[in-house]
């Protein structure tokens, strides 16, 4: 299964946001959300062989990762405001501790960041989409089960790019522009779809 | 420039929607504003050579064109309540008539449907994405500023599909999968930033 990583560098850990301003309220969570939609869902329908991990290093509870797998999401809709709705609801949740936990239908969440993320996928082939590195169309052989790591509007820290370039993650690009993480999802799925490598449901 | 056009079967062409439930209030216009931020937005900047139409058939208004020009637009932010709620400024200013009123910057409103908006554009290379036609990335020679067609959720009615024929719209199609609107307006926007076809300003 492709495995998309999104780091949100101030992305809030916690349910403290407000729905009516999500962007300055919640560290930008709006952007990972998006990224969700795009990850996750096709025209009426899931990719159930895709999954999403959100690293939140916002506030007094980050760092904490919240995981979506298509192959057990359910009832997942593709308006941000759902979105937000859901990721309240699992950040609100009275879990703690690294292990996931469950939350709602193939949404967990755990303590941590990306280092206990890398910890946990050591040996998982790993690309991390970066400006200006080699384009995506031109890598022969794309790991369908890989990680995808993408940063928010914000990109990298200096930390972030120094784990995964010790971790081994290629960087690769999609075309000129700087676009925005949920639309570098989009051209990666894409890509992935063209390659035969996606699997669908409704 | 390309020009996007996404119709909206059911889509609101008046302000009366809610905030808090898009979806359902709205006609599905929450599709509609997604469609302009992958249209438009990029990192950190606006597509200024990039212009977008959402054809608003739902409601006792309809139907209405809103258009968004990127060379103009100013203040596009990405997420959907914030487009949400520009567009309810858009579509409660006290305008009418057949032809374009600029009620924001860059944002214009027009009485009419797609037939009104094929007479204006006549001439121009057109493209309609569809399910099963033939590969974008296959079109030799691919118009930049040409005009993208594209339905919401609901795909095309079949009126539309005959006028948009008879328009001389050209069918592609973007992968094997079906895809939100938006995304495929993201994969459209990324094969012409590879021909190198698109000009960006912040």
């Amino acid at each position: 299964m492709p495995h998309f990583v999104v780091i949100g560098q101030l992305a809030i850990a916690s349910a403290d946001f407000l729905l009516q301003d999500l962007p300055s309220s919640s560290g930008r969570l709006d952007v990972l959300l998006r990224c969700v939609r795009a990850a996750l869902l096709v025209s009426h329908g899931v990719r159930r062989d895709t999954r999403i991990d959100l690293c939140l290093n916002g506030g007094p509870r980050a760092p904490r990762i919240v995981r979506i797998d298509g192959s057990a999401a359910r009832f997942l809709r593709p308006d941000e405001r759902s979105l937000a709705v859901l990721l309240g609801k699992v950040l609100a949740a009275p879990v703690a501790g690294s292990d996931f936990v469950e939350v709602r239908p193939g949404v967990c969440v755990a303590e941590g960041g990306l280092l206990r993320l890398l910890d946990e996928l050591r040996g998982v082939p790993a690309y991390v989409l970066q400006e200006g590195a080699r384009d995506l169309r031109g890598v022969e052989v794309l790991a369908a089960e890989g990680l995808f790591f993408l940063g928010d509007h914000l990109g990298f820290t200096p930390e972030a790019e120094r784990a995964l370039a010790a971790f081994g993650a290629v960087p690769v690009s999609v075309g000129p522009l700087s676009l925005h993480a949920e639309d570098v999802i989009s051209v990666v799925n894409n890509e992935l779809d063209r390659r035969g490598a996606t699997t669908l449901s409704s």
